[in-house]
């Protein structure tokens, strides 16, 4: 119970820090912010051998994790280098900060306008990749936001070593270096504690797999905004072109098959299914994808293998595509809205109609006509960077980049009106 | 534990057919969304005679309950003629789905639009004021959401009585009346089991006093938007109107006490404090305000009753006002960022500088010049309706129209756009 105190009393001591650093932060110009931004970047760079150093130690302790998680947690100097060219392509972003989203005068003769200001303390947790500690603090400071990060225990050398190389780098610039926090103790509890420092953070955004994600939305008391689950569908109307039909989902499944935007699901018309459906399972099979169809899509496939109910809702993450033959657009759109994570899906189609209704009654945070599932990206969105991509309604909603980092405030210029 | 599971069970089926009844309405066009409020409003004028039965039997059991209490919970003709005509309005209102926001050309030549869309399902738990059933049920359905509202036991048989009216309404044109429910079970188990309601609500409001507002933020699993709170403030700066100082002050805090944009506390800058407390003073005074000042302040104005500390975080929501004397704008904003709710502030100045500065610095929803805090209003800042005002900085900040009960989608389109 004991340490549980000072758990806890240390966590809050952190938000307390975050607070008083997120004061100063939310005055701090544009220009400091990026000078703060560059001077990290270039201590990534000048300390890179011992970051290296603290990886080798997590990398020596991995040895029983599996090849892949190993993947994630190995930095390089090339990695390194990418983390700090990161930091200074933020630094060249417009300032999400300050400026005016729109100004009117009220019946009053008040000048009201509402203007973009930092949300306040941002909780981070995440899992392997180390990169994080510096992709979340770049995209958090130049919003004006302080971040309290909490990793996972198989990368905890290498995140002190990066964020003590990135606070260093902000106090010898005379900011705040609470800006910039991470926990250190990677115990379970810690993490719980964390999700209910209501009062300190203003929101939370969990980054890594299902299960992570399914665990802070359902344990946390600070407001979480959900990222990440992806089960994507592309529909092939009956009016859709063959070649493109192929193309689309050839890339939507398999240009990057572990990723949140990558297509899981097949739904396909039955007045082109004969024909089509044949050319895209083998332009699949070539790529290496296995393939589960529904009774109608075996008929004419034989080689799938046999789809089950639980198929529809899974997430494969994986060269794993489920087909389902459909008699009608409705149907299309009912067993997606049904099944879908509210992610990102797709129709393909030369019909006016048919895709302006599937644009209007999907029900996902990106709905495609005629284009790849994996443009759901902040990069490819054009924002010049993502955070995470939002499969919520709340408060942000896709591809997150700084502007999702930002609140409002009203700011009201008067001549000393009373209400009536 | 079985009826438990009944109750549970009860819940979900609400949330079930509340998503059927989203599915229908974020479809419907604003001229039906109209049309049901129009219907509705008529059915509650209809029906009066049986909302003021069923209204009666609530305030005969309502024999031990504080008389301000009764007044919230007592409808009348003209008050169901109120509500009705609300109705009417929202009806007018803009329509807040269907718009883009921005629209544009990324890399790839995929035009990418933000387009508005409804939220999906609101809850709403409330206290005694059985009006909310019928204004947040207006704002909801123009707004293309489903509503669950869940209200205190106190109003339960008027509530039922609005909220049957309003299903028939919405029945009688063909509209699911499940768009509208209430539950009906009030105890406190099914207020808890709501809160826990994901993946059926997607967000919920409380509409209440302090502690109803406070449980529900501690309470839910559902992402929740804080309303209500307001410690407010008026900054008299040394540069300060003397008159206007009298009229902010007097009307920020006497004009309507009871409400969360009122002000609370008063800060003088000690420059001017001499000449202006005692003025300002005997202006509150003269309107029954009992003042509360720190040590400066009660040198100046001895009838003055001693502030403790615990007086510059109270909200009273009466007619008393604390009082304290600062040497410096910087103490001034110091002092209002440590103790405000992040509600509404404001500055009397006449130099341009200070006033930036406030603007600036304070951190709340709403930051005045030269104005009465009573403006941070749904309708006085010309948004036509208010939900609430939100004193968070996810997803809403300030006072919440009918936008803040959108969300958003992206539709792309493309022309076989593949990701390289």
């Amino acid at each position: 119970m004991a340490s549980e105190t000072i758990k806890t009393s240390q966590l809050e001591m952190m938000g307390q820090l975050a607070k008083t650093a997120e004061t100063q932060l939310s005055q701090l110009s544009n220009q400091v912010r990026n000078q703060g931004l560059k001077v990290m970047a270039e201590a990534l760079m000048t300390h890179t051998e011992d970051i290296l150093k603290a990886n080798q130690i997590d990398l020596d302790n991995a040895t029983d994790l599996k090849a892949s998680f190993v993947d994630r947690l190995t930095l390089t100097v090339d990695r390194i280098k990418a983390m700090a060219e990161g930091m200074q392509q933020v630094a060249q972003l417009p300032d999400p900060i300050g400026s005016v989203d729109k100004m009117w005068q009220n019946d009053a003769g008040l000048m009201i306008g509402k203007q973009r200001v930092p949300l306040g303390v941002i909780g981070i947790i995440f899992e392997a990749r180390p990169n994080v500690t510096a992709d979340a603090s770049a995209l958090a400071f130049k919003s004006g936001n302080a971040v309290l990060l909490r990793g996972g225990k198989e990368a905890i050398k290498t995140n002190i070593a990066i964020s003590d190389v990135l606070r260093e780098a902000l106090a010898s610039i005379d900011v705040d270096e609470n800006a910039i926090q991470l926990v250190h103790d990677t115990s379970h509890e810690t993490a719980n504690e964390m999700m209910a420092l209501t009062g300190y953070l203003d929101v939370l955004i969990p980054r890594g797999g299902r299960g992570l994600i399914q665990r802070v939305v359902t344990t946390a008391k600070v407001p979480v905004i959900e990222t990440g689950a992806g089960n994507c569908h592309i529909y092939v109307d009956q009016y859709a072109e063959l070649q493109m039909a192929v193309d689309i989902t050839v890339n939507a499944k398999v240009q990057r098959p572990s990723v949140c935007n990558a297509a899981e699901k097949l739904v396909i018309h039955s007045a082109v299914a004969d024909d089509y459906l044949p050319v895209i399972a083998a332009a699949l099979a070539d790529q290496g994808v296995q393939l589960r169809g529904d009774e109608r899509a075996r008929a004419i496939v034989p080689s799938m293998v046999a789809a089950t109910d639980a198929d529809w809702d899974e997430e494969y993450n994986d060269l794993i595509m489920a087909v389902k033959v459909v008699d009608s657009e409705d149907e299309a759109i009912a067993h997606i809205n049904a099944h879908n994570t509210k992610h990102s899906e797709a129709i393909i189609t030369d019909n006016y109609q048919n895709g302006q209704q599937f644009l209007k009654q999907i029900d996902a945070a990106c709905v495609y006509i005629n284009a790849s599932t994996r443009f759901t990206d902040g990069f490819e969105f054009g924002f010049g960077a993502e955070i995470g991509i939002s499969t919520q309604k709340l408060h942000a909603r896709g591809p997150m980049g700084l502007h999702e980092l930002t609140s409002t405030k009203y700011i009201i210029y008067g001549e000393g009106q009373v209400r009536q």
